[in-house]
């Protein structure tokens, strides 16, 4: 499971965002990270096997696949699939993945940069994935697995999104009620009979 | 607007993904792909600058967006955002991207390629992209743009994929009524409020 470490793979990591965000990513060098972070070139590849991985590797991760996953395992069997995906994603303390800040500036720089915002999106298919997986160990049929693991990785990163913009008292359960309160709306029965007449 | 063009583009599609079948992406040559096709490699070349192109060009492309652009910008002023990509999804003739069973072979393929599962996987968040953005200019806010782009974008591809398995009498409409009777279920507020509690 992600987990934070503070210390110096925070020093690395919030030197790293700033260097990216003030000169870019291509033109930051590994010197100049730990330069900023005061660790030595060896400190940082003990942590890190590259620059890209001070985004990308588990301990500073953003997505918190295996957690989800394990939340799904453990959801109560009277729930829809996509109930499943949810229920683990608002019972999940998002906190716990480290200073908000820090993954709204991580954010920012994938972002900007195509060769990043492609891992970025291979990571959020993998967790597509992982979570139809999960759903068909829990017995759904793969059409119900697909569409919920669809549906529901789009409404947690669309989740995960808004939390990071989102003030740091604000939680994920409460976005997510959010989002459930305006899909609810949008696909209710009394609409939908009217948009599915063309 | 993706339009499918029969006699040799649809050749040249046809001998690739059998290539591509039998032996694999990366191991198919242009040479065998014009000869089964019957046609030269200038020819080949004429329509496609490279084999990978078989799969992506616009003239053979799975997925609709321009038109789906175009419906978002004409849809009712009533519907909300999620409504508006729907309708324009269910809108849309999707028979006119040419036979499914062409495009079941190219997503087969596809799958079955990290590389290539990588271009699709841009493509898609394209489309993302491209519809918030026309949520936009309908005058939605960017929380709400981009939520019904998340969420539509991924339900539209979840469409997309079984109607890609269903049999040539099932049309999108039908499938995305189905989807949306299942999410509206899941998404209820009686089985809401339970689920939301942890």
């Amino acid at each position: 499971m992600p987990r934070w470490e503070p210390g110096s793979t925070e020093r690395m990591q919030r030197a790293a965002l700033e260097l990216f965000a003030e000169q870019g990513f291509e033109k930051t060098t590994v010197n100049e990270i730990a330069a900023r972070a005061g660790v030595t070139r060896r400190t940082f590849f003990r942590h890190f096997s590259d620059k890209r991985e001070v985004l990308f590797s588990a301990s500073v991760t953003d997505f918190p696949e295996t957690a989800l996953v394990e939340g799904i395992a453990r959801a109560d069997g009277s729930l829809m699939p996509l109930q499943m995906i949810m229920s683990a994603s608002a019972a999940y303390d998002w906190d716990t993945l480290g200073p908000r800040d820090l993954h709204r500036q991580r954010h920012a720089v994938i972002a900007a940069n195509p060769e990043l915002m492609e891992r970025q999106l291979i990571k959020y298919e993998a967790s597509r994935v992982a979570f139809a997986e999960a759903l068909l160990r829990r017995g759904f049929d793969a059409d119900a697995a697909n569409l919920a693991a669809d549906v529901g990785g789009a409404l947690v990163r669309s989740a995960y999104e808004r939390w990071l913009d989102a003030g740091d008292d604000t939680t994920m359960a409460q976005i997510i009620e959010d989002i459930v309160a305006t899909l609810r709306t949008a696909l209710a029965a009394d609409v939908g009979g009217r948009f599915l007449v063309f």
